[in-house]
C-alpha cells in the first residue's frame, strides 16, 4: 500500500480526496470551489477530448466556439431554464473600471448564447441540421466543492445542434448517448447504464433528457453524460425558425448534450485500489513506465542501455516514461507510479540484462501473479497485448463489481436493501411525489428510466406506493 | 471580385469587417467587445493550435488548466501587473445568489493565480524547470473592438516557466520566441521582425518582453506573439521558492508568452485579396475544393462519379471538400470558395471527364495563369506539389510586400515619410519620452528593438532628438 494513503475500502471519500492530490491530477483553487488542474490529470483530459473530438466530427459535427459572457435577460428567456440555473450563477457587474448596464452572467451552460446565433444563422432547410459543439469552461456556483465531481468551474464539451423535425432532434440525442456509452465502455472501462430522466431530473428546458450513469468503486452512481432533446422550447425563446421546402417559417428542433472533467472523477472511483490510481490504458497519460533497477555504477550502465534499448522499440508505438532519475530507489519508484496508475511497469535489472530479458507487471493484477519475464526480442507484442488486457479486464471487473451489487426488488422492505448495497432496478408509477418519498426515506434518487428494460409483468406494482407500474426506474444513492 | 465586397485597395478596413463575416469566420456577439468564432474560423484556429501544442510539447511543455477566477488581492500582488491590466478587468462580485466577500477578477492573464500554485508546487532544485502551459480564455474589457484583433474575450496560450538561474529563463523566453516566428513564417507564411519591446511598451511586470512583428496588407504592424522574461518579479511578489543544491531557499526565475486568436487576424489580413482570403495551405480548414460543373442530369452523373474518385484518391492526404450542392451555379460557387479562401479548386466538368483530366485552379494566382489541366493519372502528386508551391508563393510575396514598404530613415524627413508607406527601422536614443514625442507626431509606435540589426554606424544620431542613437529601432503604424 502506497505511504499514508487512506485505504479505499476503509474510507473511500477520504481516499478519493487524496488519491487525486497525490497523484498529481488536481488541487483546490484560492476560489472556493474552483480548481486546478494538474499536468498529470489534464494530460488525461487531453486523451478523453481527442477520442471524443473525433466522434463527434465523424459523425458530421464542427468546433466553435462562443462568449462566455451572457447578457442576464437571456438567461430569463426560457423559464424552466432560469429556474434551474439561477441559484447557481456567478455574475460580472463590472468591466473596465465601470458598473455595467445589464449585468452579464458568466455562462452556466451555453443554450441561451447559442439559441441567439442559431437564429441568426439558420434562415432556410437548406441550413438544417446546424451541429456545433464547442470545448470550453463553464461556471456553476457550487457551495460543497469536491475536485473534478463538482466544482464551480469545469470544463466539458457541450454540443448544440438543430433540426427541422421532431424526429431528426431525437436520433441526434440518441446517437450521441450511444456515443457517451460507447466512450465510457471501450475508453473509460465503464460500463453504463443508458436511459431517460424522470421529470423531475431531466435538464431545465428540455423535452427529454437522456443520460449514462455509472457505478462507482463505493457503489453510488455518478451521472457521466447527458443528452438532451429540448423540443422546440429554446427555438420559441429565441425565434430559431427557417423556411421549410413549403415556404412556411418553421420553428426548429434543437438538441444539447456534455460530458465533462467529471469522467475523471469516474475513471478514478470505478478502477482505483489502495495502492491509488488505475488508469485504463487507452486514456492514460503514461501507459508504460521503465523502471531501472541496479547498485553499481557498472550496473547502472548495463541497465540505462537496455533501458534506451526499450524506448527505442516501444516508444513510438505506447505512451512510454522511463524513470532513470537517481535520487529515487527502484521500490520508491514502483510505488509512486502505482499511485499514479500507470497500467504496466517494465522492471529491468541486472539479471534481466544477463538473461536478455525484462520483467512486466501489471497494476491491475498485484504481486506475483501480475509479474511476468519477457525476452527482448518479443516485447512490442507482449506489451501491446498486455495493455489491451488490461483494458479488457478492467470493464470485465467494473461490470462484475456492478452487477454484483445490482438488484431488483419488488417490494419495498428489498428495495431499501437494494440501495443500501447498489442499484436497484424497481418498478415505479411514474409519480414525482413518489420519487421524492423515495429519496427522503432512502436517500436514493431515480437515476434514469433505461432503455434497455424487460416488459413489466402484467399487474406490477410501484415499489413504494403499490400503485400501478408504470415502468422500471434504476435507483441509487449518487454523486 | 466576390459580389458587394468592399475593394482590399480602397478601404482596408471596411473589407476586413465585411470578409470576417461573410467568409463566416466570427460574428459579435450580444454582449459589447465579445465575438462567437464560427466553425470555419474555429477550424482554423484547431489547426494553429495543433501545430503549436506539438512545438511546446516537443520542447518539454506541459498543458494544464488554471482557474478563470482570480482573487482581486492576487492582482494587486505585482505593483506594475496591476497598474497595467486594472482598467481593463471584469469584475464577479456576485456568485451563489450572494454578494462575494472579495470580488474575483475574470483572468486577462495568469501570471498571479499560477505564480500562487508554482508557489505551492515548487521546493527543490530538482522540481526545475517547470514547463506549462494552458489553452483558454481570458477577458481584458475592450473600448474599441475588432474581430479578431481587440476583443473583450479572445482564446490564446499561455506559457509559464520557472527556472533555477536568469540564464536559463531568459533561454526559455527566447526559444518559444523562435518558435513563435517559425510557426508564423512556416505555416502563416508571415514573415515576422524578431525584437526586444522598449521600456514603455513591455509587459506589466515583465523583466525582458519579446515580440514578433508582422506587417499586415495596409502596411500596418501587428504584433503577433510576445515572450516574457519576468525576472524574479512574479517569484517575489508570489513566494516562488526552491532550495538548491546548496541547501539555500532562492527565488526561481519566471517566464510567460502567449499567442492569441489575433493570429487569424494577421492571416487574414496578410494574405488576402479584392476577391476575399487566402489561406496558407498548411492552415487551412479546407485545402481543396471540388467543384463540379454540368448541365444535364446525364453530365451530373458523369462528372459527379470523377468527382468522388477525386475524393477517393486525395481524402485521406489533403483536407477536402467536394461541394456538391445542386442548388448553386459552379461560378457561385467559385466566387464563395475564393472568398473563403480555400487554395486550390479542382473544377471537373464533361470536356474533362472525357479527356481524362481536370483543372487546377490556385486561388493566389488569378485568372488563366492559375489554371492548368492535370490527368487524373498524375493528380495526387500535382495536388500535393500545388499546395506547397502555394505555401512558399504566399510567404514570398508578403515578404516581398513588406521588404517594399521598409525604409531605414537617417532623419526627422525621411522617418516621416517613412512610416507614412510602413516599417522604419531607425536609430533612437532610448529615450521614453522621445519615443512618446514620435507617437504623438507620427501615430507611429516603438514596435520593438530587432535582434537581428546591423551595428550601429559611429556616431549615429536619434531620428527624432538627435542625441546619440543606441539602438535601430523599428517604428510603425500598428494595430
Amino acid at each position: 500500500m502506497a505511504q499514508g494513503l487512506t485505504k479505499k475500502s476503509e474510507d473511500f471519500s477520504q481516499w478519493y480526496n487524496e488519491i487525486v492530490r497525490r497523484a498529481e491530477l488536481a488541487d483546490y483553487a484560492p476560489v472556493r470551489g474552483c480548481m486546478v488542474i494538474r499536468p498529470y490529470g489534464y494530460a488525461l483530459w487531453e486523451n478523453i477530448q481527442a477520442t471524443l473530438d473525433r466522434r463527434f466530427k465523424e459523425t458530421g459535427h464542427q468546433n466553435a466556439y462562443f462568449p462566455l459572457f451572457i447578457p442576464h435577460s437571456f438567461i430569463q428567456k426560457e423559464a424552466q431554464h432560469v429556474e434551474g440555473f439561477s441559484p447557481q450563477l456567478a455574475v460580472v457587474t463590472h468591466g473596465g473600471g465601470e458598473e455595467l448596464e445589464e449585468p452579464l452572467v458568466v455562462r452556466p451552460t451555453s443554450e441561451t448564447i447559442i439559441g441567439h446565433f442559431f437564429a441568426k444563422w439558420i434562415s432556410s432547410y437548406r441550413d438544417l441540421p446546424l451541429l456545433v459543439n464547442q470545448w470550453c469552461n463553464v461556471v456553476r456556483w457550487e457551495m460543497r466543492p469536491r475536485l473534478f465531481l463538482r466544482t464551480s468551474e469545469f470544463l466539458w464539451q457541450e454540443g448544440h445542434t438543430a433540426h427541422a423535425s421532431l424526429e431528426e432532434a431525437e436520433a441526434e440525442a440518441r446517437l450521441i448517448l450511444d456515443i457517451y456509452a460507447e466512450f465510457a465502455e471501450k475508453e473509460a472501462a465503464i460500463p453504463v447504464i443508458q436511459g431517460r430522466k424522470s421529470e423531475s431530473e431531466k435538464f431545465p428546458g428540455a423535452l427529454v433528457s437522456y443520460t449514462i450513469e455509472g457505478m462507482m468503486g463505493d457503489r453510488r452512481a455518478l451521472q457521466m453524460g447527458t443528452s438532451h432533446n429540448l423540443g422546440q422550447n429554446f427555438a420559441r425563446a429565441f425565434g430559431i425558425q427557417y423556411l421549410d421546402r413549403d415556404n412556411q417559417l418553421k420553428y426548429c428542433w434543437t438538441t444539447s448534450w456534455g460530458v465533462s472533467t467529471r469522467l475523471i472523477g469516474a475513471i478514478l472511483m470505478v478502477h482505483g485500489d489502495d495502492q491509488g490510481l488505475i488508469l485504463p490504458p487507452r486514456l492514460a497519460p503514461i501507459q508504460v513506465v521503465v523502471v531501472p533497477i541496479y547498485k553499481s555504477a557498472e550496473e547502472r550502465t548495463q541497465v540505462l542501455e537496455v533501458c534506451r534499448r526499450v524506448q527505442e522499440a516501444l516508444g513510438g508505438r505506447v505512451r512510454l516514461k522511463v524513470d532513470d532519475r537517481d535520487e529515487y530507489t527502484a521500490g520508491w519508484k514502483f510505488n509512486e507510479w502505482e499511485l499514479r496508475g500507470v497500467p504496466l511497469r517494465i522492471e529491468i535489472g541486472p539479471r534481466d540484462v544477463a538473461a536478455g530479458q525484462v520483467v512486466l507487471a501489471r497494476r491491475d493484477v498485484p504481486g506475483r501473479e501480475g509479474k511476468w519475464a519477457v525476452p527482448l526480442s518479443g516485447l512490442v507484442e507482449e506489451v501491446e497485448k498486455a495493455l489491451e488486457d488490461i483494458q479488457r479486464d478492467l470493464l470485465r471487473r467494473a461490470r462484475e463489481f456492478r452487477d454484483a451489487h445490482t438488484h431488483h426488488p419488488q417490494d419495498w422492505e428489498g428495495f431499501r436493501e437494494a440501495v443500501e448495497d447498489g442499484f436497484a432496478f424497481a418498478p415505479w408509477c411514474g409519480d414525482a411525489g413518489c420519487e421524492a418519498e423515495i429519496q427522503a426515506e432512502t436517500k436514493a434518487t431515480n437515476r434514469c428510466l433505461p432503455l434497455d428494460q424487460p416488459q413489466l409483468p402484467a399487474g406490477a406494482k410501484c415499489v413504494r406506493c403499490g400503485r400501478p407500474a408504470r415502468e422500471t426506474a434504476l435507483f441509487a444513492r449518487a454523486y
